[in-house]
Parts: structure tokens; sequence; C-alpha cells
């Protein structure tokens, strides 16, 4: 089986976007009252929008389940206020759980959380239960910077954030650390904001004391860890100077990378220098880069391939990287896969 | 020749941070008059802060000449204002000129840039000038973010930076894109801001239409270029869905990669992605990674010993790593040597 940690509903119906530009709009005028409103998209319409793209190329690609989340750049948190987040969290949420209820041996939830800038953690815990509790999801998405590029939280380390991770914790559920979209000029958000983030939160963990405060907190770092594993001599070297733990003890239980690096040899330096229990399989299609390699022939983002090329790892090794690790790291797909082994047996 | 293009004066004398922490003290007062000070440093000295480093460096690894400039992490533009900033910078750089002079074989100067967050780039223009033509530097180093990890200035592609590039193309002399120390918690400033910044930068190159504005403008995107080269694949899509040139023509003769990465699988990425004439020698010694890697025994910023370790080039390819990029990239570089040549001769 091969479970691909890192699928966001970039292709929802246009109607999700619609309520989206609504919901801003209404921001202009505070004096009205505020609804949650409605979003209305069919079962048609949710499956016209996956079956000739995300189900396609998990069939094009043999993928079998997708760790599926609301798309990332369009959380953009730093809108609005607590509520305009809680109610853009609710309906992502649900038509994600809709998703995984249409196609159930194609998706299991992963959650948006309704942050805010300035807001305290801890109001996103309501949501997390709900999803998890409630729509069967196995882990949610925590952004490490809500304001959209102006960085204007503590880091992922402080002690504002621990009533989530606590609450985290009790659900045995893992947050990616994922940033939405960016309202700064100087970040564009694909190219410089997501990998920026992962670099950042990477660098705050080792810095950090969190996984003493939280023995079983797991976190997931996309978009191959950002800038590390090329850079991971210099981490190595900075957690030895800083007197901090080696890298592979420090992340060993706790922090785990992606494999969504678009080229062979960027793969295969990440399977070379980071640990094989540390690394899922994501490909996180559909999602920045869409187009094909023309050195290849091949999409950019069907990171199976660079994975299956990579002759430096025994079959054991990439099988870990395909299932077993995203079974250990994300325990609540048990039960969901577990429906999907009876419905084929 | 192995021609060092990243060193900075990192263990400059004390008097030197005495005369800082002095300056910045004052800022508490403002209704103190303003005086620019005496940083008082005797040759000797300076001498004794570099024998025992980096000459001594230059000699165990073999490295002939390093591009010098002061401590990148303490330009901190953030700090005070436009005249803070202009005698801090003048300080900094008088010291490396003093450094060249006592050392002609072993150093050529780069100077700091007085930038402050909120004043027009322009404003460096003259400290840019009488550090190229009355000190004989070769290069200056440009801030990005000169408000020390919030990202408050324009991308470097936006016009309010042309004027400086204008002064850069006259004197024939390129900029490292290098940021200083972090005032923003999240950022580690060498584990975190220092990367983000180069992957960031990049990715304003990509978007942006600065090099058919100046067709002879040059950059060098140090550390490696961040997170760039790792994810190759991922601007390659990237240009390629924004319909912007291919990579490798849209930096040819204008973005240039240090080789800043602690690690032979870095490295060996680095040469393979990149062609070998967008990459520049460098080691940033003594700078963000001090110690000995317990993997080889050696420091982590002996880079030297990685790119002759890697197979995949040519010698006369790693020649053109090693000294002819950096003679093209900085060409006022020539005459500082000659003058060496000549000694030798």
């Amino acid at each position: 089986m091969i479970i691909d940690c890192h699928g966001h509903y970039t292709t929802a119906p246009k109607a999700l976007q619609v309520y989206r530009d609504a919901q801003i709009a209404a921001l202009k005028d505070p004096s009205r009252p505020r609804a949650k409103g409605v979003v209305a998209i069919s079962d048609d319409e949710i499956r016209e929008s996956l079956e000739n793209a995300q189900l396609k190329l998990q069939r094009e690609r043999g993928t079998d389940v997708t760790i599926f989340s609301p798309r990332a750049s369009a959380m953009a948190h730093h809108v609005g206020d607590s509520m305009t987040s809680l109610d853009w969290s609710q309906h992502c949420n649900d038509l994600i759980a809709r998703v995984c209820a249409l196609y159930p041996r194609h998706f299991v939830g992963v959650c948006q959380l309704p942050q805010s800038p300035g807001v305290p953690p801890e109001s996103c815990i309501p949501e997390l239960e709900r999803c998890v509790n409630d729509l069967g999801f196995i882990g949610c998405n925590l952004n490490p910077d809500p304001s959209g590029g102006h960085w204007t939280s503590p880091p992922l380390t402080d002690r504002c954030w621990y009533p989530l991770y606590e609450k985290m914790v009790e659900l045995d559920v893992p947050a990616m650390v994922h940033v939405s979209s960016s309202c700064n000029p100087n970040f564009h958000a694909t190219g410089a904001h997501y990998i920026n983030a992962d670099t950042t939160v990477f660098m705050q963990f080792v810095l950090g004391d969190l996984f003493k405060d939280f023995p079983t907190l797991r976190f997931i770092i996309p978009h191959g860890g950002g800038a590390v594993p090329y850079h991971w001599g210099r981490y190595r070297g900075l957690a030895q100077d800083l007197k901090r733990p080696p890298l592979d003890e420090l992340i060993r239980d706790h922090v785990f990378f992606d494999t969504c690096v678009y080229h062979q040899p960027g793969i295969d330096l990440l399977l070379k220098v980071v640990p094989v229990a540390n690394i899922l399989f994501g490909s996180e299609m559909l999602g920045a880069v869409r187009g094909i390699d023309p050195e290849t022939g091949r999409h950019f983002d069907d990171t199976r391939r660079y994975i299956e090329a990579a002759t430096s790892m025994s079959d054991a090794d990439k099988q870990q990287i395909f299932e077993c690790n995203a079974r250990k790291v994300y325990p609540r797909i048990a039960k969901a896969l577990a429906s999907i082994e009876r419905a084929v047996a």
C-alpha cells in the first residue's frame, strides 16, 4: 500500500470560492450581522472535481490513499478575525469529510484549524476535537505564521501553543506544519513562504525542549523539510555548537519530513541524509507545481518515481516510507484503512 | 589559486564591539548630541585577531584569498537609524580596509552598506563609492531585509532599489545578498533567517524582470543558495508554470551560489544541479558553524574538501568554481590579485 501523506483539496468546486469571496466581501461592512452561511455543493460536483484530478493521478501513479486536507494556500488565517476563520475552517473541513465519505478507499481527512493572528491557539481545540471525534480525521495542519508572512506569533516551541499540543497528544494526532498564502510581497507563497516556514520551524525545534515536555508529540514538516536536508551538515553543526542533542536523536519520534521534492537529486539527498524512519511519502498533488518536467517527460510532482528510482535504499526501507511510517505517525489511520481492507477482502 | 568569496571579520578585536555597545547605549538618550566617535584598534591587534583564525585556516586548508567583509550578523541595520547605520558601517568598512592593507595577499574587501529600514537604498551610494573608489573594495553585501526579520522592505526587484543597482553597474561590482541578525524570535539568525533570505530572494529574481533592466547586474546568493538547489525541480517547475524563463537562462550572468554547504551530500547536489558557471567557492569561515564534524573529523565549514571529493565534476570545472568564476563576478579583483602575483613573481 502507498499512502500519500500530503494532499490538499485544490480542485474543490467553485461554490467554495464563491462562499469565501462573499465572506471576505462582507468583512468590509462590520455593521452587518454575521452569519456562517452555507456552501452548496452536490455530491456529483465533488465526484467531478476529483475524478479527473486526484483520483486520476492516484490511479495513474499507483498510489492508494491520500491524507487529504483543505487547500493550504486558501486557509489565509490572516483574513478577517477568529470568527471568519472558524466559519471558513468548518466549511472546508466538512467538505473534506464529504470527500472521505464518498471515497473511503482513497482519502483520509486532516483538518484546517481556525487560527487567527493574536488569538491563543487553544481556540482551535473545539474544531480539532470535532474533526477527529465526529468526522474521523487523523491529524491537523498547523500554521506557524497565521499572519501570512509577517511572523507575528511566538515560535512553535512557545508555551502559548501548549494547550493545543496537549489536545493533540490526548487525541493521538500529529500536525503537519503548513503555512498558508503570504500577504507579504517579499514571499511568494509556494516558492518562498512555504519553504521558509519549514526551515524556520525545524530550527525552532532544534532550539527548544518541546519534545521533553511532550514525549509523544509529532510533526510532519512538508516540502521535504524545506532547506534542512540540503543543509544537514549545517544543522548538525549548529546543534553541536549550541549543545543541543544530535539531530537524529532530536527528531526521532517527533519530526518527520515528507517527500515533496520535485527532482531526482533532491530525493536522493533526502533519502541519504535523513533517517528512513523520519521520511513519509508525499506528493502534494495537485499542488504547487503542476507541469511536466521536460527533462523526464513526467509530472514534477510524481514523487513516487524518484523514490523508486533511488538506488541507495532497499525495498524494505522504501516500504517504510510508502506506508509504515505514515501508519506510525498517524495511528488513527488504522481504523480507516481497516475498513478499506475489509472492503477489499 | 583558490578564492573564497565569502568571509566575514567575525574575529575583530573587542574594541569594535565596545564601540558598538556604546553607540547602541547612546541611542537611549535621544537628546544627547551624536558623534561618530573612534574605534581604537592597533595594527598588532588586527594581526593577532587573524593570525590564529582566518589566516591559520587559509594556510591549513590551502586557500589563497578571501573576499572579506564586516561580520554579517553585526550589521544589524534595524538598530537605531540611518546615522547609526552609517557611522557603524564606516567603522566596519575602514577596519576591513586595514585588514586588506596589512594582508594584501590574503584579503580583498567587500563593504557593508549603511542601510536602514524605510530609508531609500540610494542613501547607501556614497558609502559604496567610498569603499570601491577610495578603499579598493570589489563588492558589497546587500541586506534584503534591513528590518531584521520583519521583512518590511519591498522585494529586491522593486524599483526603489534601482538607484543602488545603477551605481553597482557603473562601478562594476556585484552584491552578495546577505541578511543580518534577526530581531524576530521566530528566526534563528544562521539557522533560519539567513537561509530563508537566500530562498526568498531567489524566488523574487525568478518573478521579476530585474536582469532585463540591468543586463550586467550580478548577485551572489550565499549559503549554497538557501533551499534552492535542493528544490531545483520545484523552482524549474514554478518558473515553467509561471511562464518565466528557464532557470539556467534566468540566472546565467546574474545569479551565483556560493559553496557554503557543510556536508558532502549537499555539495554533491549543488554541483549536480546548478550550472558550474554559477557556483563560487565559499566557506564563510569563521562563521555560523565552527565545530568539527564527528563523521569526518574535519571542520564542517572546510568546504574545499567536499568539492575536491566530488566525483561528478572535472578538475577544470572545479578550477572554475575555485577561481575563474570569482574573477568573472568580481572583475575588480583582478587589480588586487595582480599585485599579489607581482609580489610572488
